[in-house]
């Protein structure tokens, strides 16, 4: 496959979000004398992340960066799940904790391999560029360069946000290798003229999670980082 | 000084442009027979670049990424050199000399170390977003995120560039330093907000150039790109 760049998603696909945001919320939520499920106030944190993104890509809410939205959406999990009484503090701590997440273990190693070859390697994350730079920088996960939705002023599965990485690239979309372990924003990237590469994290949703339906048509599929490297040596021109 | 991240200038602050430019003129000239004084022709192709510069910063050309504006600069540069026999391909080959420079010797060494630091690091350059990722890449020159004066659709010394890479670190003015070797570049930033540091580059114009006069207020000094991490070790929060 001719490919000239390769984009990856980052939450889910290159970092482990759910042990990272239980642990913050466990760790927080403790100090202030509070208990719950943290695991599954982390789901369900993030399983109201899709709604507020497709609020914002409907018109309903004008765009902002994900850290707002992540504490527009904490503001209803907290009282849901008994929490509310999380003070201004801890709110706003909780909403930084998507700037440490930890990388799998796989990431660092395959994404160094990839910046020492021709392909030009970048992030494509909905987190705000710097939000996502300090994030890849403290997990240790090289790139060539940041991208963030927050460029295109709009959120995946816009396709406005593939393009905008393409043209900051200077590469044409055919030779624009989307790198993630979701579906719907590898199917979203193709319809926007891009190559995809799958690669399953099985564990994203925590060890009882039901399995996901792999995408139908991708490019690529690649069990890790390492063997995604391996599959785009000498890929570039 | 308590700075959270460094922005650097590429051309001629971590590259030289006139040994690289020069070889490239030399070698494209010397394929289509002809012959000239090809540190000349370099020298007087940079020359017209900040007039360019200044025509969209004043609005008489609407802005456009620097490798047109460095097409338009090289097609009145050659005839002005007994050059306009080279033709539209050598004309494109040349623009693109612009996206592989060599790194001065201390560069990648010394951002390295940064890289390993607190402090987070990006360029700041008037090269486009997909020029500078691969001319730093191609450099070995390490750096947590590119910025380009593209993504505020300007050039500097406007001032909106230097705000545009404080708001997209999502760092204040005043924690955000300037790294560079041109005196107008960190007087610009400094009345933008930002803190700054000089890296003379006496080579900049070649060995017979005039010395550059040093900026007269700046906050700090450095000989070079790791004496700038030793000043820096630390520096963030």
């Amino acid at each position: 496959m001719d490919i000239d760049a390769a984009v990856f998603d980052v939450f889910g696909t290159l970092t482990d979000w759910r042990s990272s945001v239980t642990e913050a919320l466990a760790e927080t939520g403790g100090r202030a004398g509070l208990s719950a499920d943290w695991a599954a106030v982390t789901d369900a944190w993030r399983r109201s992340y899709r709604p507020a993104l497709g609020k914002v890509l409907s018109g309903e809410l004008a765009w902002r960066p994900l850290d707002e939205l992540h504490r527009l959406t904490l503001d209803e999990v907290l009282p849901a799940h008994g929490l509310g009484a999380l003070g201004e503090a801890e709110r706003q701590e909780l909403v930084r904790a998507w700037h440490r997440l930890r990388a799998w273990p796989d990431a660092a190693s395959g994404l160094e391999e990839l910046c020492r070859g021709p392909v030009v390697t970048a992030t494509l994350s909905n987190g705000g560029f710097g939000q996502v730079t300090r994030l890849v920088k403290q997990a240790g996960l090289r790139f060539d360069c940041v991208l963030s939705a927050e460029l295109a002023k709009s959120y995946k599965p816009d396709p406005r946000v593939y393009l905008m990485a393409a043209e900051l690239l200077g590469v044409e979309p055919r030779r624009l290798l989307m790198v993630a372990c979701h579906p719907d924003d590898l199917e979203a990237a193709a319809t926007a003229g891009l190559r995809t590469a799958y690669i399953p994290r099985p564990l994203e949703w925590g060890p009882d999670a039901a399995p996901v339906a792999p995408p139908t048509a991708v490019d690529l599929v690649a069990a890790d980082v390492p063997a995604l490297a391996h599959m785009l040596r000498g890929a570039a021109r």
